[in-house]
């Protein structure tokens, strides 16, 4: 008998309706000889709205007390999930972040998992019960406080206790049917994934697909943990984020070359301009943006013009974190000495990603010819390992992905179904 | 300095507007140079939204799984409330029950205090701090689960707190002034009682005033613990609750006779016609209701007629809980062999309460002559130390409580403007 580890998000149990079927998928997944571990988000919009009655009280609440108040939206789904599968004539017990035994820093709004004890939950399971676990939460180590793990906090929950009670398989269910080819809104032949590698899911994390958490396919990487990325609105199988080795596993006799395209609307692009061109200027410059906790993303510093020894150094960043990061760079004017600033919002990122590239040359050549053929214009270029990804206007981001989508032919000849969206925390 | 507990329910953090004034009134108890613990219940319907929820997926929610639930209404509200404190510049720290140490039976829904260990609310107020403490709520010393504790939970909670930490007083907020001589909605003329002691508070709670819950005043008495009953809308003195000795400390020579009437319109009456006057049938009856959880309150036995050997048996009992003693004593009719049932629940209980009564005799005559003179008619009669009460019809009730109380001239001049209301949880 093996032990799943499944998360529902705060849309699969928005009302009592949607926990009701929920809780039958649970029920099903138990009958069919598992232990079950259920890890589940808050209701809806339950945490917007804590969030909104915080701030009628205090423009910023402490972050102890807001992370106390959060931790209330869990408690409320746990709760009434629990209650719905006993109602089905099983046994289900719910648990807080805390008696899971899910142990954190004391990084309130933001804490990170030190260690998972479940010894509560495998005695649940042993019991014969289904275990309902907060996600999102956990208490501190060093504080006895309560924490709140930050976005990504409820997937991340849910594989730190698949890993610590060794569990087959962590179930991620939103209501989306798995990991796409491209995102189905822009391109509608985009094609459901079968099988990606935990580091082409961090690849298209980190450039914008929004159906896995960065933090959680880190985790489930380091223990090696399988992710299974299903909606809980069908029983068709979703995508596997396994390891490397085990993408091909079925069948294929290699990697795909490019497994899909993610594209970013979340950035903007800031132009230095005029920058001397000598050694520690654009140090100063991004020291600055680091002191200001500016998370910076591509970087391109142009040649510099021989004839004036100034260059420009670009890069992007989340546009929330624009007008600070202008703020920082404006008090560097008179000791650094650039001639101005630009700063624009209508950028986009397009990526592709795959395993395959590594040992396949010519994909950026592709890549960049199918942006031109479609009359993209690149503004930034930068690379991994398993990834190309390019900066474009705004406008021009619904074309590039489907040009770099027909480029690759990543595409299926059905047209999907689906709604693209994004998990919650 | 001193250590000062205070309560505040669900009416007086209704809101973000309430929550903002209460904590201005929880700074300035904190300026005045005390150490401040509050416990706070939900904010305003919450609980009864969050059993709603509840019964939206079970029509009988698992009781664990329902503590688990109810419980997040007092995290919501503990937490703004530090919030708030904190935006006035005063640290607050808001604190489960199972943080703050009350550590309860394993009885869900109605778990009783076994012990206060409140080592982390002694570290708060150590650092400074002002502690805020979740009412109604703690852990369970066996199972580690979540427990509620009952109607009148945070009243106990509170006290509970105060006796824990020796506190100088414990103060229980609501929307009403304090405790006074008579509902003052059919008294007009009722009178703030300045101080009364645990006793006579315990009499006025049990038979119907709802300004303080039995269980309470039961644990403040034990513990000799002063309750101060005050409004969170005024800043006036309310009521202290104290040991009978220090109730006439003020100046007062003796105890009032009477210090006030209670009534009770939540009872029904119940009589059991034509019972063989022999030994052990009224005792089949009590078990039989007994057998049943049914709490009977009042019982008058008539004395048999000489010509039948038959008697009637009356008692009263809480409104809801009627139709099951019906059903129950109705399977009783072939082995008691009464003749027949009658059920009345349009009859109400007064009573007068008052320390002075047992050193003055005549109490219930003057008592009896008023309601007379009032044209009301009496059903039945009990009597404590302390109290005398009587059944009547619902309909003289009001009647009733306004003669009790001219007779015997517990009125104020001023007419007070207030609202009596009851306690939450």
């Amino acid at each position: 008998m093996g032990i799943v580890v499944q998360k529902y998000g705060g849309s699969s149990v928005a009302d009592a309706e949607s926990i009701k079927r929920v809780a039958r998928r649970i029920v099903e997944t138990k009958k069919a000889g598992n232990q079950v571990v259920v890890v589940v988000s808050a209701m809806g919009d339950t945490t917007d709205e804590l969030i909104d009655l915080a701030n009628e009280v205090s423009p910023l609440p402490a972050a102890r007390e807001l992370d106390m108040l959060l931790t209330a939206g869990e408690r409320i789904s746990m709760a009434v999930l629990a209650m719905a599968i006993n109602d089905l004539g099983h046994e289900a017990r719910s648990f807080t972040g805390s008696q899971a035994g899910v142990i954190t820093d004391a990084e309130h709004g933001r804490a990170k998992i030190i260690d998972v004890t479940p010894g509560r939950i495998e005695a649940a399971l042993a019991d014969g019960a289904i275990a309902i676990v907060a996600g999102f939460q956990g208490v501190s180590q060093t504080t006895k406080d309560i924490t709140t793990l930050g976005r990504g906090g409820s997937d991340t929950t849910a594989v730190a206790l698949a890993v610590a009670l060794r569990a087959d398989v962590c179930e991620i269910y939103s209501d989306v049917d798995g990991i796409f080819s491209a995102d189905p809104r822009i391109e509608p032949r985009a094609r459901k994934v079968d099988r990606i590698s935990y580091e082409e899911t961090l690849e298209m994390a980190a450039q914008g697909a929004k159906i896995l958490h960065l933090r959680c396919v880190e985790y489930a990487r380091r223990y090696d943990m399988p992710i299974h990325v299903r909606s809980s609105f069908s029983e068709k199988e979703g995508t596997w984020v396994v390891k490397a080795e085990d993408v091909t596993k079925d069948g294929t006799m290699e990697a795909a070359i490019i497994t899909g395209v993610a594209h970013d609307r979340s950035q903007a692009k800031i132009t230095v301009v005029g920058v001397p061109d000598k050694p520690g200027e654009a140090a100063a410059i991004f020291r600055a943006v680091a002191d200001a906790a500016i998370n910076i993303d591509m970087i391109v510093q142009n040649v510099s013009a021989a004839a004036t020894s100034l260059t420009d150094v670009s890069f992007t960043l989340p546009r929330g974190e624009g007008q600070t990061a202008m703020s920082a760079l404006d008090k560097l004017k008179a000791t650094v000495g650039y001639e101005s600033l630009q700063y624009d919002d209508s950028v986009g990122k397009v990526s592709i990603v795959g395993a395959g590239m590594s040992s396949s040359p010519g994909i950026s050549a592709r890549f960049f010819e199918a942006l031109s053929d479609a009359g993209v214009n690149i503004e930034m270029i930068s690379t991994s390992e398993i990834r190309v990804s390019v900066v474009v206007a705004e406008s021009q981001v619904e074309d590039a992905v489907r040009a770099a989508h027909a480029a690759f032919d990543l595409g299926s000849d059905e047209v999907e179904a689906v709604v693209y969206g994004g998990t919650g925390r």
